[in-house]
């Protein structure tokens, strides 16, 4: 062995020293830090089956302090082989965690009156592992230390922090960091997940400076697309499912030029009445019960009504501004999952009661940003025909019972695109009874799901869990019976 | 006292004594021969509450030997001071005991797999005594001597018919003679009833000819009314409500004239498309369930396949051809019902075994009597602009979910009648929910019932009894909350 020889085995010995002990405590830091996350057991989570999840803060701006909130889920078998789904509420302003997370997919689903959980046999988890966020900033636990950033809010300060907290994630997680990605979400998602999916994939163009998101595709659901198709739909849903009037209706056409940003005063007046007829039942899902609980509830509101007869009628406005602007949701599970997760032995055991003004009470929809969003995005289909070009997979779906995003409005996006047909409009099956419908473009795939309104995995479990298992896996969903 | 004198107390005396004798003879003979068709116990039928039915044969023409079954219960208290409510079902061909009797608003509602009869809660004789007729000849128990009255079937022989029912039946049923007189149904009903109002309308005219019958009004669900408007209502319905593609929709619309009786090769074939892709789910209740029974039965079906295969494509085709010319109706109850109606302990309970060929099964709608009705009378709008004028008291319903004679289409009927507006559009309630919608026009009242398909009361049985109870005793649906 020469000289030479030992320098270079010396060198080598010095870089795997240096390098398995580099490596040792990223794994260290990161499985420490990740480890601390972990949630032992949430008050009234049943005792089994075992959920391996995690919940936290990953900071999107030092200097503002800002921070946004999340719940992981494993998947529920081999998550070392799933792929990783993020799931995004729109509103803007409502959280993912109170829908996606406990209403919707997670395999933890708040009970009635907010008294504990029970498990979702119908959870995602068990296609992937399930992360949850609540973006923006200003949303449920998210914080900021700098007020000024919720003045700020519009759909790029939104990506671009939802970017900053995925690759920041994907530090803490870094077993994730390779792993297959998709984004998932529904509302106002329809804007954050498509311009989400835009940012990383220009951005995994520049290796250099920034890290590799390994984007396979997105799906949404029931989501605001472009406000042209979406508000024309709208209303000729609110005619066709007899909703409203013939006259209201002949009004509306008339006098609304939905291409335009900012309506006219008679367009705004003749859509009021259209949501003032909706006020009147769930326009997030026409044909279920209203809730009837009493809404004054002082979590669930933050109106400054003095008397319950004023903050009836402040309620009213607001619901019915909330209803006539954005795609928000407020039906009595809002109620239960407040109760939840406002009380300080859940906060304690999410790890979220620490670093936030904990004198704001935690809410599904967060009323301040739904005021001030500022909506700058008129149309999104610009980056669909983009990133279908780019090749991500892109499926759009749609429960046809919705009147706030009805199927309608997004079928005149889907047809907007151009598109190549590539497999015709049919029947899709689920347990031997119509699912809904499918039809697939060159790079688009859209499906109705029959029956459910604006959060299909609420009012069909079964068939949603369907959707996102042939999403992820390639598998078709059945197009005949039996 | 004179001669005179004696003369005329004799002569009273004569004349109160033939009257007594005649009207205690008619009064015994009627009395006879309603008690002789009272139905002592249904096979399966609860012990509670007790209920006061008869069923038996009423004759409408000797010669032909021609006679229409039906079944008539008193309601449930009062019934001398209840308006009398005939019910009649469409198809052409289906029968109103199958369906409104034991599906619908009858007090006794058939089991399922046809197991005996349970009490209906929400039944319409807590508001009026209430009378199926199986109407025309040839439906259910429904019968002629001569064969050939079966190919003359469409809407004035039907009317016809109906009529003379009527006038026998109130013949047996003196009591009723001079009450107040409702008819009521759905389906293929809104051309039989409004057409036999016209008639009882027309005749009550000439008192010389005709016995006055005590009609003050109609009120139809889901009615067949005008080809124009409900085929441009039913492809309208299929798009809006994510049925069938853009392409079918765009076709069919290019291709069909619906003014015309008779569409062109290209229009059937579009509108063929269209009835394929409502073949996968429930037609008459696009958000329910289909009914996965295997639909094989030897007694729900006439078609004569040989194997299971050919018997299948049969059906299928024949299936399709029914809901692409009529508004039948085939879910499982029409299994149940024609199992228990083809008992013969319950046709001989029922008095409806002893008249008729007992070797053709007794069958919810007749597919021989859906394929030769002659379809002669393109609208009933007519009819409706003159019995309006005439001071009827008319209502039409419609349940929104359904897609064959949908709430689309009959919206466009009601306006064709031109009528002026007495009360805007608004919601009514039922249990502090929005039942649906009501528009009162001069003359009109149109009301929708939320969520209900084809067989309003069978999906909303509440809600329905609400309905009739509004429309008979004038008392107004709820129109605000709580």
């Amino acid at each position: 062995m020469n000289m030479k020889m030992n320098v270079i085995l010396c060198l080598q010995f010095l870089c795997f020293f240096l390098l398995s002990t580099l490596f040792i405590k990223a794994s260290a830091i990161n499985v420490e830090t990740y480890e601390s996350d972990r949630i032992i057991d949430l008050p009234g989570q049943p005792s089994s089956p075992s959920v391996s999840h995690f919940s936290g803060y990953i900071t999107v701006n030092e200097n503002h302090g800002r921070a946004l909130f999340y719940w992981f889920f494993e998947a529920q078998s081999e998550p070392s082989k799933k792929p990783l789904l993020l799931w995004l509420n729109g509103g803007p302003g409502c959280s993912s965690i109170g829908y996606g997370g406990v209403v919707e997919i997670g395999p933890l689903i708040v009970n009635k009156n907010g008294e504990g959980l029970h498990f979702n046999t119908h959870s995602w988890n068990q296609e992937a592992n399930l992360l949850f966020v609540e973006s923006p900033v200003g949303v449920g636990f998210s914080y900021t230390n700098t007020s000024s950033d919720l003045t700020k809010l519009e759909d790029n300060f939104v990506a671009e922090d939802a970017y900053i907290f995925l690759v920041n994630w994907l530090q803490r997680f870094p077993q994730f960091k390779s792993r297959d990605f998709f984004i998932s979400g529904e509302s106002y998602g329809g804007h954050y997940i498509p311009q989400l999916a835009e940012l990383i994939f220009d951005r995994n163009k520049d290796g250099s400076k920034y890290p590799f998101i390994n984007l396979k595709g997105f799906i949404v659901g029931n989501p605001e697309t472009d406000d042209y198709y979406d508000y024309k739909g709208l209303l000729e849903y609110a005619w066709s499912h007899a909703v409203i009037s013939d006259q209201q209706y002949d009004k509306a056409k008339q006098v609304c030029d939905f291409k335009q940003f900012d309506w006219s005063n008679e367009c705004n007046k003749a859509m009021n009445e259209v949501f003032q007829d909706y006020s009147e039942i769930d326009i997030y899902n026409i044909y279920a019960p209203s809730c009837l609980l009493n809404s004054t509830s002082s979590i669930a509101d933050d109106s400054n009504g003095n008397g319950p007869e004023s903050f009836t009628k402040e309620r009213n406005d607001y619901r019915l501004k909330r209803m006539r602007i954005f795609g928000g949701y407020d039906p009595c599970y809002s109620n239960y999952v407040e109760e939840y997760f406002n009380r300080k032995d859940v906060q304690s055991s999410f790890h979220a009661d620490t670093k936030r003004d904990t004198n704001v009470a935690w809410k599904v929809c967060n009323n301040s940003i739904l005021r001030t969003y500022n909506f700058s995005v008129f149309s999104v289909l610009p980056v669909y025909t983009k990133l279908i070009k780019g090749g991500l997979k892109i499926w759009i779906y749609s429960g046809d019972a919705d009147g706030r995003v009805p199927v309608i409005g997004t079928r005149y996006c889907v047809e907007a695109l151009g598109l190549p047909l590539k497999s015709r409009w049919r029947t899709w099956y689920h347990d031997n009874q119509v699912g809904g419908r499918i039809v697939e473009y060159e790079g688009l795939t859209y499906v109705t799901v029959r029956g459910a309104g604006h959060l299909v995995p609420l009012n069909k479990p079964s068939e949603a869990l369907s959707l996102i298992h042939s999403f992820l896996t390639g598998q078709h969903l059945p197009t005949t019976h039996g």
